[in-house]
């Protein structure tokens, strides 16, 4: 079996201000577990905010997006913009707030929202070039903006699914564990926390994603 | 079954200055998967340092080590002078410098250590009890001051297993997934990522160790 790359895009290090923590590592892990290799990056600027996890506060404080998703990578993380598709098999998102405030103003605009231009420049290359991209959580929220008409999930209907829809997305309900899968476009999502899920529920939600990734790769 | 209850000591969230992500995120996953519950706890006091994960440096700030490990938690986590280890059927750290900057002198004073008080009241606490205790990566170097002539893993023969030596343990090489139990004292340690090791090889180890400690719960 060749090896497959992914590319990893993270948001920062925690769900309310970055790359939600679970997501991230369990996508890291199934990747490897199922003998492929992933490669961190993240954009090298501010963060929108720094969040208290216990109090849901805003802190006064300044986080780099790339220097706090290191956490997560604990290995060689690259800047977003260095992100070349053509190198990679797979692009996966994994979720929390972080890609809502960091990766797009989805948080602070709503449905009108616009990617950062590093993303942009990423995702159109991946589309020209038909490599599979995969996201979770909130990510997915991304992908019509890209992706004209894509099919998707959110979880339930929600805020996001209704701005997803009204962005020209398909919006697929679907449960713990469960993926979408839009074979036009090689588009694989799951909604791990975006429903009120277990870590065990999230854990098979995205092993499921790498594997749907794996049969468009 | 019964659901068994874990307590989870986090030491902040990051390799370099708290709890190793991942071990810890693979330490929920495993121990839900199994079928249990798990609840996180940590110090509310300043952490030793706050660390660039992309470059080693540290950084001027200073960070709550509760308010940090919240961001892996993603639920209620708890100061740990409220763990009452009689209301747990075991209790967990995972490993990352934090353990040897947050929850102990060991990274400032070497084998010379002190633990802080909050975490020798819960470990005394859990010896007199008999509660099974597992740790990973650098957390095991803890447990030789409060278990008198323990035996315990950090993997190969390294700096920290010869300070765990001269206050006591009994150290056991092991190599990724293994772990090493105490019987006498109910203590499960496995490496982790004190070896070299690669994300699967560490979430080997640690379902390992969940199922040892729950054969002694």
């Amino acid at each position: 079996m060749d090896t497959k790359h992914f590319a990893v895009i993270l948001s920062g290090c925690g769900v309310l201000d970055g790359a939600e923590i679970h997501e991230a590592t369990i996508l890291m892990l199934a990747i490897k577990k199922a003998g492929h290799k992933w490669y961190a990056f993240a954009p090298d600027q501010y963060q929108a905010d720094a969040v208290n996890h216990c109090t849901g506060e805003a802190m006064p404080e300044s986080r780099n997006v790339m220097v706090e998703s290191a956490r997560i990578a604990r290995q060689n993380i690259e800047p977003l913009d260095s992100l070349a598709p053509e190198s990679f098999d797979a692009i996966i998102l994994p979720g929390g707030f972080g890609v809502a405030k960091n990766l797009c103003s989805y948080a602070r605009e709503g449905e009108n929202f616009s990617l950062i231009p590093a993303l942009k420049t990423v995702l159109d290359k991946a589309r020209e070039l038909g490599k599979p991209v995969g996201a979770t959580c909130i990510a997915p929220i991304l992908l019509p903006k890209i992706y004209a008409g894509c099919r998707i999930t959110l979880g339930n209907e929600c805020q996001a699914s209704e701005d997803a829809v009204k962005n020209g997305a398909v919006h697929q309900t679907c449960t713990h564990g469960e993926t979408v899968v839009d074979e036009r476009y090689k588009l694989v999502t799951t909604p791990a926390y975006m429903l009120d899920a277990d870590i065990a529920q999230v854990a098979q939600g995205i092993e499921n994603m790498v594997a749907e990734i794996l049969k468009l790769v």
